[in-house]
């Protein structure tokens, strides 16, 4: 029986549950999923400020069970992702991540559709970091901020369609959805424009369980070696990386 | 139940049956795990000459079954792993690319290690291609060719145990093995290393398990596109993209 | 007297011809070229599929007769070139590239137009291959087919205008011509819009009789190194590599 | 008259005052320097997850006081920088990135001679996101972490220059410190080698400080723009971004 | 006392003028700027031709004084920077790297606005050397050459208006002004648009006053070594590098 | 009957006289070779400062005879060769890049070998521009002196050994000579190591005679566009670019 964290850096809980909704007809009975989200933390995260302050709820929530056999970061910034992997042997899998690395693997380049302009530099610069640049058209967005996804007021749906067609026209043969809000217009968008939607949120799901399945842990050697206690002491008071 | 098969784009029927049997116990009852090798092509692949004698054997293998769940390209150098994304709407993993993605996740930098020098460049090729070349810190080879892994008369464990701590010694943090041939040695490695080692054969098949799961498909919008049958006509006979 | 062979990796005489035709007035009597047409394989090459159908034929050709001074491959996508050279000590050289190559020694920046979208991802993995991305404006394409570029119902030459003053506009100060088809546009368009227009056909022409005339050969260490014949014995019958 | 402050993002006060000190002779009247460390967070920053731990104080003391005409970030691994920008107008410059400009200005390449050899990724993530890992030869630490600096235990210096002989001879032509405790060393390295030796403390002081005189303010379009007070509300107390 | 040379590399008295009188309220007392124009050279530098031309003028000037504290190369396609640095152990600071230096610590992205669109591919060549092409989105032109930046018949606020536009559209956070003659227009364009607006000249002096008050100096081990006076000998009378 | 012009931008005769020498044998009587050395400037070229200086005799010597077929710019370091391009119609084409596009179709990876290591910088910048870095394992120095090579109390030959056999151990498949003056040791070094050895003056000269009997010319569009002679009037006295 193995056991994967999904942890939400912001504090919106309908949030996190829609998350475990999305992944839960995936995981067999084998694989047990938990949700939480941030104690304390932003309520959406968009762009360089919300990321860094949405870090430390992450990493608490981390440190309070550090022993799960694998552990998904459900922010499509990857907040924190690195710094988690530092804390524990299992792997650790960022939904942004996981969305352009399957992505990659269907088309020969995709888009990103995000929601504020804001979140553009910080996924240009992710996807900088993990080589996926090469492979992304571009970076759009709807200028709907997260919290307004599920607004009545504003036509959420013609938006991201026609930055979907804005994407397919400069050369995007599929599309990766740029929040983990947006994970329940994955089939419909999908069907309506006959290309692959990717949702991060069970892209992560998918990998992290793959990777606990394989026995493969988060390397120790360089840069995500177990931190030293004297740096940090009494900052995440349950995290004891021995 | 799902259908994935894995095609080993080389005739070498032992090697094929070590890679069925490498995958097998991730899969539960769920996913149905087929292996073929190529009918006719080189017996190992080692370079671009090998790699696009291989592609034809590659091709007419997922001819003969163009239905299944999802495809595994078995050969390190992901060979003809684009052309096979054109004749299916399944998702097509080449062991290459699998393996580069999941190291990603799992160390800051990795190396792979291959058989001979002449596969150097063409893994380098793919890694720039794929955008994985900035996450590699080296591709070394043994000097000791596919056929030959399993020789007495060389000490394969002692050279590769050589190349590992060169690649070490380079800043990598895990280790990507470029070779399905050396998929036994992943735990042994692994161990005595206290690093991840990432073999593409298992990680591959967990990840087009799981595109098949979220039922993601290749894109058939660009570069994949349907082939067009007046340009092939009569090359696969049993091809019908229809 | 040097003796160049032009091969074909697609099966339609017409376009061999086309290509020996523009190449005679470049040569000498000191050069004498021969121009083949694979005898198998697909009619046209557009996009990753064809491409791996093509290179058996052109290898075939080569198995046939490998004691020239030197080979051209007749496809833009350049099909099967880095496997030709593992064959021969002679150069090998592609059209695609050998368009690049000089198209950067005449402009800042260049755009190529080729036909069908989907030989747009094959070109940009080359040009990335090559290290010549970084000089090429754009990939741009007339979604008309190779077979129908003498198509007399399509206005062939007015897409192409579009698609040459799309290209100036995102600065472009040269147009390579994508498809070996294409050929005999090149001075007319070169006219018309005052710039350099460069094709492939004569552009490696030039190139790969350069090489032989300096006595330059394919380098035997590292990616080209002579095949191993034990991998793919009974495959190319001709070839002997010794 | 103008205020700079400068935050140390960890919480050791005896570097936040050599930080302060080395800066005090470059800035005349005009220019009042405060130097604060954060109140919580880890002792040194070492890595990822430091980072990660170290972005909160660096906010809370910015939120404290938003209205300086300058912020240096006192952390090489420019921790919390993008974050804190989106916080205020002034220019904020973190002392990793105003080391790597203006190497790049007094030498073709450069080298990063850092404490541990986790910090070596991050420090090569952000060379990768300024697009200064072209300038840079290499990376390297000499295995003594930051608290140990001014061990008597430890041979600081002869580590220091043993990592400076293996950077020229990798072709770097200037060196820089990767860590603010080295500020120290400055000169006495840069006489003993007789090349630049740049600490990034000053030159961030430095080009904080013109950026101010030169009334250039931080942009908030995109990326910086002011953070959205329903996303973050109580998290910093002190902070009213309008 | 600090003596900074700035040296206006084409023969335009009226620019070096201007040149000084913006960067003269910045220094204080401590540091004295003195502006020269090249006595031979071009009028006005616009492209590879005339860089290379006015390169000579400013390596004379360089030689009739070579012992300043700091040298600014007040052309922004950075006219000789590489040679002139050989030739002295102060700094030597070009317009145009300084203000792309300094845009990339204002905003994630930035984008030049220049004269003629011969300058495009100059400019985009040391974005590049200088690793700064990443954080550029995009070199665009007015089509008005330096000369008639103050030509009264045609509108040049509006076209640059138009270009800044053009710019954000891009994705553009700040605006780097691509000639020393659009220095006056700084403030203005920057109120009009509520973003970070960098002019070259003022960055320049900002920067090489810092590295003098550094202490910093010019590397002279590898590629700005100390040129050999056997090869350039009679060419600059009064140049004696020793 | 053809004219192709070299040019030297240094003004040692005897090094004019070696390339008019190597190329010869190649040119047919269709072809007339005519080689100059720059009236004025630099006896040889190495680094920044040298090609800064040697760039106005180039175009001195052009602007003599602006109506040839072709030029050769016989200098590695490419000095002033996008200036000269501006000048005319025909096509510039440099010894570096020649060599460099050459040794890409020959081999999958090449390495330089200059004389000090002042030019390491020049040639990477080179590369990095014309894309060709990806292309590169290495730029290493003899740490000879052009002037140098001819030197008896050097073992000129054993220096250059030593680092073709540091190349090939960094995986360079062949080897690009990084000098004009180095082009005498081509043939032997080639039969020495067995691999390609590819010297830049004949590379160029096959390339621009190719170009010029294709007709191609350099492009008059964007960066090479025909100076303005308001800028320069005066300064090429002899310069009509009409």
């Amino acid at each position: 029986m193995r056991r994967i964290r999904l942890i939400n850096p912001n504090t919106t809980q309908a949030m996190t549950d829609a998350c475990v909704e999305a992944i839960r007809p995936i995981f067999d009975e084998q694989t047990c999923l938990e949700g939480v989200a941030a104690r304390s933390g932003p309520q959406s995260i968009e762009g360089h400020f919300d990321g860094a302050l949405g870090a430390i709820g992450l990493l608490e929530a981390i440190a309070e069970d550090p022993l799960a056999d694998g552990y998904i970061v459900a922010c499509f910034d990857d907040t924190g992702l690195d710094a988690a992997r530092c804390m524990v042997s299992a792997p650790v899998v960022g939904i942004g991540e996981a969305a352009f690395h399957l992505a990659s693997m269907l088309a020969n380049r995709f888009a990103v559709i995000t929601t504020l302009s804001r979140s553009i530099p910080v996924i240009e610069d992710n996807l900088q970091r993990y080589g996926m640049g090469r492979r992304c058209a571009a970076v759009l967005s709807t200028n709907i901020s997260v919290l307004d996804l599920e607004s009545e007021e504003i036509d959420v749906e013609s938006r991201m369609e026609e930055q979907i067609s804005h994407a397919l026209a400069l050369g995007a043969e599929a599309i990766v959805l740029g929040c983990a809000g947006m994970t329940v217009m994955t089939k419909k968008l999908s069907d309506k424009f006959g290309i692959p939607v990717i949702d991060g949120v069970t892209a992560a799901a998918t990998i992290v369980r793959g990777l606990a399945e394989l026995g493969l842990k988060t390397s120790k050697v360089g840069g995500y070696a177990v931190p030293n206690p004297k740096t940090y002491s009494g900052l995440l008071s349950a995290f004891d990386p021995s």
